[in-house]
């Protein structure tokens, strides 16, 4: 990272810098806007704007998009924030896809890629990561040192004291000591690694079905389970980060084995489990999803399997709201999203067991939600560090 | 509650106000000190100091408590925050006993009483409440008119909308309409009800084992079950005041109405449990107590009791981490707190099903753990009070 460019405060250059940013971020919240418009909007008066709209355009974070030509008075230039003055790029990592974006600073995804997972190594992924991320920066027009913020989200907690992932068992290789070192030497500095529900999450909350909650939580069920909790607008990590590890809930005639591996209710009601209830009731299923398809055409084994499931979530959504006690449950994932099957019989199992029912309701970002969260906490940060890294103020 | 009795910042008064404010601050956080010591510590002048003080001794905030003798120069008066400015009560309302305090503003609790509670109706124990709350005002010294704030801990939600307590099903009748006004006509004006399990939370973070904690949750197991869990130094009470109502969690074996009720896990980890578990070892017992005290003279069958009581608060222990990942969890209440017995087990259990295995420890307060909490509570909002309360300003 570089040194932050900030003079002084209270000297000239100190107080240049202060109308700059006061300015940015009035285009930023408020949208395109004139100078008579920023002056009105910031009290700052209009040379002091227009100074301050030359600063930050000499160094490429404002444009000019056209003037106002409507209403009385001269035209005046119209200004916004340079989407390009920066771009940020997102990786979910999950045990059946990987997928990958680029944003701009405006948020606008300019390339994506959505591969299948088939490595079997640590060092197979990471080197599958790289070669997407940089695929996916090329198709956008781009090159590496365009990105100013890189985010990764994975199943497991990150730890950033031995720079390794803990609790990540469904990923071959996944906890080696150092892992988090190897992915920043594959996807280079300002790399930030984070929990995949978390950023389920957070992408919930920016764009999709939380954005007025301030107490909810996102449980992820595919592959694993994960959850990741908000309070009062804010990732709650817990104490460790693994707040919200919900796969390694105790549930009761899982072994002991599954407990410390891969976690109870994990081995109980994740995507494996589906296909295993299904065989249960007679049903011959390769995967989860052709479970969910063959309960939709009307199976009755497999609608009985997705009861089951059902029942399962509902163990882990009651324990959750006994804790946390949630506004809202978004729920998500390959298989948590099948809400058209699973919500009916999840609540009036909760109904049964708890007299703590929450709202529960499907995340509104589908397969994207975790790739949602990575773009939007990459723009919070790069929005900031743009800014930091201009150049040199004119004197 | 008095108006606030706050001129406008920026005039004369307001100012004289800032600097009693100062002043007082000073005192309460660093300890008695002399006029030159307070100045030195708040940058203000010596005179404005003296002045300050004058005001607050004036209103009965500040007394001196004699001079400095030692050291060179003349000798000084030392004021400190006179603890007689305001009173607090707290009280701890349980299925099994009734504790009533009164501290004074320094903290010191002046007065207590420890009751059995004998009632089996809400009027007869809000009357019982009233009664042993005017006792103990009365052995203090005091008249109700001294009391600043009162803190209630008790089982249950207290919801502020309908004045209501949810989920207390312990106490019979406590659930009833309007039983928090019914409480406020009781003990007067003033009043704050709490659940008890987030007061004993409280209560160890200020006195107890859990001072260092930023992320940590109290566990209370006695009659019922109840946790309070603090995040970041302060209360997290969910989305609806029921975040720790871990009564509530799912546990396989236990009917569906006790589920709805008193919850799966209360029914199958609290005290009658215990009792329960005991008898299903072929020991016959009155009372948790009994059989804690069997356990600790050997008793086999006891040991085994406590053994399976151990194994399901584990299930509570797994579950709390796997959803809040808290740095220290405190057991107490009158079947938590026999830690002596129950931690080994506890602990092994918790290996078995969990890589999430908490630091564990018993509460530092024992069965003054709500009590402490309500106090703590109180002050906090009493030394607000009696200073915005205090007469009006000399002019």
């Amino acid at each position: 990272m570089t040194a932050r460019n900030t003079p002084p405060v209270g000297t000239p250059a100190g107080m240049r810098v202060l109308n700059q940013r006061a300015v940015l971020d009035r285009l930023r919240v408020g949208g395109p806007a004139t100078r008579p418009q920023v002056a009105k909007d910031t009290g700052l008066s209009k040379p002091t704007v227009g100074q301050a709209l030359l600063d930050l355009e000499q160094h490429g974070l404002v444009r000019s998009i056209g003037r106002t030509s409507a209403g009385p008075g001269r035209s005046a230039v119209v200004y916004e924030p340079n989407p390009a003055a920066g771009h940020v790029l997102g990786v979910d990592i999950g045990r059946q896809r990987i997928r990958v974006a680029v944003a701009d600073l405006a948020g606008t995804v300019i390339a994506r890629v959505d591969e299948r997972n088939r490595c079997r190594s640590a060092t197979a992924l990471v080197r599958t990561v790289g070669e997407l991320a940089e695929r996916t920066v090329s198709e956008a027009g781009l090159s590496p040192a365009d990105l100013v913020v890189k985010v990764v989200g994975t199943p497991g907690v990150p730890d950033p004291r031995d720079r390794t992932l803990h609790h990540a068992p469904n990923l071959p290789g996944w906890e080696r000591p150092g892992l988090l070192d190897d992915l920043e030497a594959e996807l280079g500095a300002g790399l930030v690694v984070e929990n995949d529900a978390n950023l389920a999450a957070v992408g919930e909350q920016a764009h999709g079905v939380a954005r007025d909650a301030d107490v909810f939580v996102c449980v992820t069920v595919g592959t694993g389970i994960g959850m990741g909790i908000v309070v009062d607008g804010r990732l709650f990590r817990g104490a460790h980060g693994a707040a919200g590890e919900v796969g390694y809930l105790p549930f009761t005639g899982q072994s002991e084995e599954d407990g410390r591996q891969r976690g109870q209710v994990e081995a109980a009601a994740a995507a494996e489990s589906v296909v295993a209830l299904a065989k249960q009731r007679g049903l011959s299923a390769r995967s989860a999803r052709e479970v969910f398809a063959a309960a939709r055409a009307g199976d009755e084994r497999a609608l009985l399997a997705v009861r089951d499931e059902a029942e399962r979530l509902a163990f882990v959504v009651a324990s959750v709201v006994a804790v946390v006690d949630p506004e809202l449950v978004v729920l998500g994932g390959g298989i948590g999203s099948n809400t058209d099957l699973l919500q009916e019989p999840l609540e009036a199992a909760l109904r049964r067991m708890t007299p703590l029912v929450p709202r529960i309701v499907a995340g509104g970002l589908g397969d994207g939600a975790v790739l949602g969260g990575a773009i939007e906490i990459g723009l919070r940060s790069a929005r900031e560090l743009v800014f930091d890294r201009r150049g040199a103020v004119t004197p």
